[in-house]
């Protein structure tokens, strides 16, 4: 991709194997989709409103939900990227090859081949107040499919979009034996072009390290705590232990906010009355990525097995969620499991 | 002002008397503040970063960090008013004559005269991991001070601008004597330019009308519920009466949630251990006031009374809040008062 700010470039070239194996995914690849969150971001900031999403406009065309422009803006980035073969989202979550642009060249046999998964625009709740929401994107070694290969060692990279007051993105980069990474970039008003590093290095460090009066706590899915008394006990003893609330209901923002603030819990359990939501493919995996490139894990509430320890069968596939610092991760899990 | 839309010039208009008493507020005042929070946008999502705040940059000149532009932009917007006398704010927190730019004219006494309280940019805490936040105004029929009035029947207009993935703002105008309004408007790239009004007529309507599954609060300051039994039973009827939770920590956020939503009770309760820190100038007033005019209650949690109903001594003036649906507002308060 042409005009990547070398800053950001020769960053992420930095984080990756110095033998040009990953040439793809540091120019092309992840530069064309942080274009892609930046273009979301224009998209929305440009709507007065998105209320009528889906409503016929008086020309008589559909006019178009936020989502479908964000599905689009993510499909036009993955289309400039010959290396991504495969991809699906949480729109059209059947995984089917790329249509490249015509210009963007061909992919040699043995060369990078990514399969990328999507959730183009995470928190349809709140976007009639106007809250921060996000996109969620996970990149998969392997040109076929992201299912059935370990989240592990196969998901190498992930990328958070968060549409606030300012556009900025987290990437997570685990490429095996290298060093995991996970950063915050600034988005400007020509994307790309003025895209800066915020935070060069996120972490989540343990728990002794943490201030007591900025300890968070990020409690999803709460009508749960109505008919799960451990899950009640834990939000009891956040409170009585004052920890700090903020939860709005966007998985983005509600784990962004723990990477940026260094330190949070976020809470999504499963109860027998409310079933797991989240998808595996689209949600989880990307953020558990990031999260643990943070230094931080994610689990599964049901039994505590990490997020990436158990392969993806279907693209629908779902689940609950426990992440953020990992002290924090475990205290939780005691809580929920007993 | 010049190039206001016809449509929010005729629409304010028409919420006001018919007898041009209130031509300034309509074609001036109100248009003049809408432009600063499309302003104050602007700034905020030009900037790709926005923990360097306060910090000198390389040519020696002090960074301007987000709360000093966003003042700026108000200030400049009621400098273009030649009604508007008097304001102070968050920022500088004394009531000063406001100087007006050179072309915008003189008034002539006894017409429109009004004094201007705000909050440029209130969420500096979620500012950082890029959640929403926004801006509080209010407006009094004076052309001296907001202070000794009785905030009731003196503030008669407030303004909430919301930075999130899009820019939108509220505004409540209740002039004596003419029915309450409160409508929420759209600004896109251009500003006031391009507004649209987006919901014409907020209601918080009965509870009776709620669907049970979509019944918001939003508990602030909840650290006190480790102090305060009440707010902890109150905070377990919610879970256990399974509303849903959405508490950002920014206030015009929350309220604002709660107003698109049609239903919400926000709560900042105030304890021996947990001052109240909520200004009454700059934030309980214009939000109290865009409360009512949708037909909500906003009342001090101390004793119940209505926010509006106790005139402000001075600029720091504090308290706490509940606010919202108005049986939400009532139910809330019999918890907190025994």
């Amino acid at each position: 991709m042409n005009g990547v700010p070398s800053l950001l470039s020769a960053h992420i070239q930095s984080l990756l194997p110095r033998d040009g194996t990953r040439e793809a995914l540091a120019q092309s690849v992840i530069p064309s989709i942080l274009q892609g969150v930046s273009d979301i971001a224009k998209a929305l900031h440009d709507a007065q409103d998105v209320t009528q999403a889906g409503t016929a406009n008086s020309f008589g065309d559909d006019q178009l939900n936020v989502d479908v422009i964000s599905e689009r803006h993510v499909r036009t980035a993955l289309a400039r990227c010959p290396s991504v073969r495969v991809a699906s989202s949480e729109e059209d979550p059947i995984e089917r090859p790329v249509e490249h642009d015509a210009s963007t060249g061909s992919v040699q046999a043995g060369a990078e081949q990514y399969t990328v998964a999507f959730d183009p625009l995470d928190g349809s709740s709140i976007i009639a107040p106007n809250w921060t929401v996000g996109t969620i994107v996970g990149i998969w070694d392997n040109g076929q499919t992201a299912l059935s290969q370990s989240p592990a060692s196969s998901q190498i990279a992930a990328i958070l979009g968060v549409y606030g007051p300012r556009t900025t993105a987290v990437v997570a980069i685990r490429i095996p034996g290298t060093p995991a990474s996970c950063l915050e970039v600034g988005l400007g008003p020509s994307g790309l072009e003025d895209c800066v590093i915020v935070r060069p290095s996120i972490r989540l460090p343990s728990l002794q390290s943490i201030n007591p009066k900025t300890r968070y706590f990020a409690p999803a899915n709460l009508r749960a705590a109505a008919e799960d008394e451990r899950y009640m006990a834990l939000v009891s003893h956040y409170i009585t232990s004052k920890y700090t609330l903020r939860y709005s209901g966007g998985l983005v923002p509600d784990v962004v906010h723990a990477l940026v603030k260094g330190h949070g819990v976020y809470l999504s359990p499963v109860t027998e009355a409310s079933k797991a939501k989240l998808r595996r493919l689209y949600e989880l995996c990307p953020l558990a990525l990031v999260v643990e490139c943070a230094g931080g894990r994610a689990v599964d509430p049901v039994d505590g097995t990490d997020i990436l320890a158990r392969e993806i069968g279907n693209c629908d596939e779902r689940g609950g969620l426990v992440c953020g610092t990992a002290d924090e991760v475990e205290f939780a899990l005691k809580g929920l499991l007993g």
